[in-house]
């Protein structure tokens, strides 16, 4: 007698979370740690990186600049001598506002993993669907900028809680701005508590070398298996 | 002899198109304008309505909210006496990072129309998917952070072609930063040329008169058929 073996699939990915998982075997196999960075726009994601990738003692760094349009970002950076590869979401993408892992699936020929140890993947700028999208990332990081306002963590908690790094940017403008510091860094504990937070300014360069060690902290770490 | 009649139906509407659409017809029946305020998270919508609105002779004025969760927007409004109607895209929505025309419909029955002359919906903050999406409005206005840098209207064009009005806000700030007012409108002007725009401080209330006087020139306006 011949019994019909049924198996159970369990914990079935959806789209997004199985390329993802491709691309992470990819990154592996090449030993590339990967970043995903993400803030509203205009929270200083770009010159925050402008300041802190040149000064990676001993890290090979690349840069997957995402945008809805141009390559304003990718140009910048380019100038530092980095390797930046440019994805645009409005080229056969319909101007999704967040980068997916298909997207970054399909950027991933043209950014060279044999020659990095890090890739930085700079995220469309947009607080609420960026969070809702792994690429395959080891470690997911944001930047909120002070000028935003202090209730950022509770309107857009989801963000907030995806990250295992805050980077609270442009601190040096708080004397300028009617901004309570305190209160914000108790609405993201009321949202994330305890996460690990940098304050930050790129102009002035306070909290970047902060900064740096943390990347290179995700550069070297031992990674967990895909 | 029969002919058979084909009827041909152009201009076939999306169903979020023909939802704006009947949104429309209900405000026009109650005689309401209709304005669609969005920007990035943090540019000061809320503060500027806080400093604009009570000060609009004549015109009685709603705020419909949309937030993906809390209502600390509409509970700063309603200390001002306006009528708040809050509108979350995380219950039943999905998180949704703009709102589309059938939220706002899903709202209308809590939205006095007949108590009010002017509605003011304050969209989630995005610089992206809030543009693609009409919800019967009869004008659409942004506003633009100095903070945010000049390259926005560049890296985000849909959003800056897509309003009648640009706010340009916080310029109190401008003597902190790095920001080049004047690349920034002529970067307005290049995916825009000509658009109005208002520079405005809500701290200091400077081109708040302005703002309103655009307000109540919405709400008075000849309104074209639905």
């Amino acid at each position: 007698m011949h019994r019909t073996r049924v198996r159970v699939v369990e914990g079935a990915l959806d789209a997004n979370d199985t390329i993802a998982q491709a691309n992470r075997a990819d990154f592996d196999r090449a030993g590339v740690a990967v970043v995903n960075l993400m803030s509203a726009p205009g929270a200083g994601k770009t010159t925050l990186l402008e300041r802190a990738l040149p000064g990676l003692a001993g890290v090979r760094v690349g840069v997957l600049e995402g945008d809805v349009a141009g390559s304003f970002d990718a140009d910048r950076l380019s100038r530092l001598h980095l390797t930046v590869t440019q994805l645009n979401t409005d080229q056969g993408f319909g101007g999704e506002c967040h980068l997916d892992a298909n997207m970054v699936r399909s950027a991933l020929p043209e950014v060279p993993l044999g020659e990095i140890d890090l890739l930085v993947i700079e995220n469309v700028g947009n607080l609420v669907c960026p969070a809702e999208f792994r690429v395959g990332e080891d470690a997911r990081a944001m930047v909120c900028s002070v000028t935003e306002g202090e209730d950022k963590p509770l309107k857009y908690p989801l963000m907030f809680r995806a990250c295992e790094l805050v980077i609270i940017n442009k601190i040096d403008l708080i004397p300028h701005l009617e901004v309570d510091l305190e209160l914000l860094l108790a609405n993201l504990d009321a949202v994330n508590p305890g996460v690990p937070r940098i304050l930050t300014s790129a102009r002035t360069g306070e909290g970047v070398d902060a900064l740096r060690g943390w990347l290179v902290g995700v550069a070297t770490r031992e990674r967990a298996p895909a």
